[in-house]
């Protein structure tokens, strides 16, 4: 194999409870990406169409994430790489994930899977660590295990593949605003109350109940997230009146992706999970906000070959 | 049907990353009680061996449950209970919750199961209130329910039940000292670190997956409580020599059991459970101090009938 086309899924962190630990991988949003051998060693990013995105490799999440797969194996050729953007950086849905993911498991695969999926993560972790200044899993994880994922542990790093719900699709807005990571990490508090604390990992424990059980009720009373949401949601505009609105129409459960600026929200059946993007989108429509709009079933392999 | 008799198991609440949420049932540790209907209307406590407890219905926790049930419920008759304690209290393997929880069972049946046992949980949780003045459920859920189960939310009340992988086994050793569940609640701190939440969170969330997938490995990394053992163990003496034993001895994990001053730890097998409490005990023997020692598979069925 000289040459490998792949679909690189956009993902949806945290997920309303599982702030910093859960993550889990869109079917239908993500970027494309071809990555040939190079006679040459090395690694080059000789194009990128969608998003104006440095070509250095050492700037770009793709490149520093193949350079650390390769600080860990030996080979004597090199790699060239084209990224297709479609997933806008900044969107709070895994767009650098979905190309340091990527580009790791491209490159894994043209030297003959050197690497198992789940120890391509730390690698795609330094592409993180390049685009957020934190070595964060949850996006990558999901990315190449593909459903939900559960980062259980930073040290040891430690994934766990989580199942996901037949019926299960997201229904992703993405207001055209830009909310930097810098400023969502800096609301958080450094301490957290008790109770409140406990109330979130009850949810937790209720939310992977729900995948083992397909039990979208149980899902549904344990999207919830009184520790970040309540901070974060005020830097996205209608934030409170998208998240009524999906729940109106039928959603188990919104919140924001990630750090934001998307809100998603979850439902049993495409055509519940599209009605609730409607009800989402005509929140933004009314306030006359520009907004990107997916509805796409829960990827449960992760990213994948295409031609 | 006018009498019952019935096995009223021991339990362990929190189970190191669970703190206030998870709870397990024994199977081969705890009360029995005899309760018959009488013709008089009221509720008699007419016996209690093993242990001196108040036989006035308004001081015993089993009393307070079934007054709570008779206030949801119309009937013309009444209920004699007897109790043969052999579950210590002040133990922390539950035993208000073994009486509370086994009371509301035993006068259900006797009234031809009005109530499912979820429905159950609450009337037990009166008693719970009348021993530690907290309306918890992390003992009588996995009392009346067996296996494992998770407090999801108290308000409203949503009790989970979760399953138990098929060799799993506890090792209980309960030191004979008394802490007081005032103390133990008293040292815990009303705030915690985000981070530290972080990684309880994580760890539940393999915890419960470990569960589904009978991945006892995963359990054994997931079983740590870094917010409440690091406080609470000060009051156990000799903590840190009996969970390193426990480990040593090739135990999943090891912590302590509700409040304490029991320590728990579990284990995959009989015979591995078995090597682990002497090993406990061996420790407790060096100290010099009294401790009883149980070894229990997790009983999956909670409280039941018995001849």
């Amino acid at each position: 194999m000289n040459s490998i086309k792949i679909f690189c899924p956009a993902t949806i962190a945290n997920v309303s409870c599982g702030f910093d630990v859960l993550g889990l991988c869109l079917d239908n949003v993500g970027d494309e990406m071809v990555v040939r051998k190079t006679k040459e060693k090395g690694v080059v990013i000789s194009k990128i169409e969608g998003q104006k995105l440095p070509l250095e490799i050492h700037k770009n999440v793709a490149g520093v994430a193949v350079l650390e797969l390769l600080k860990n194996t030996r080979t004597e050729v090199g790699f060239d790489i084209e990224i297709y953007k479609n997933i806008k950086p900044g969107s709070g849905i895994g767009s650098s994930a979905a190309s340091s993911a990527g580009a790791v498991f491209a490159v894994n695969k043209l030297l003959g899977n050197p690497f198992t999926l789940h120890e391509l993560v730390p690698f795609a972790m330094k592409g993180e660590e390049l685009a957020s200044g934190a070595l964060h899993a949850d996006n990558v994880a999901p990315a190449l295990l593909g459903g939900f994922t559960l980062v259980r542990s930073y040290h040891p790093l430690d994934i766990i593949k989580l199942p996901a719900p037949d019926e299960l699709y997201a229904s992703i807005i993405h207001p055209q605003i830009e909310v930097k990571t810098a400023d969502a990490r800096s609301v958080l508090k450094q301490n957290i109350p008790l109770q409140t604390a406990i109330r979130q990992w009850g949810n937790l424990g209720g939310l992977i109940s729900s995948l083992y059980t397909n039990d979208y009720e149980l899902m549904g009373r344990s999207l919830h997230d009184d520790i970040v949401e309540p901070l974060r949601s005020l830097l996205i505009p209608g934030f409170e009146d998208v998240k009524k609105a999906a729940l109106h129409a039928g959603a188990l459960g919104s919140g924001i992706s990630g750090s934001g600026p998307s809100i998603f929200a979850l439902s049993k059946g495409k055509d519940k999970a599209t009605k609730v993007a409607n009800s989402m989108a005509k929140v933004y429509d009314l306030l006359g906000l520009e907004y990107d709009l997916h509805v796409s079933k829960i990827n449960i392999n992760g990213i994948k070959e295409i031609n």
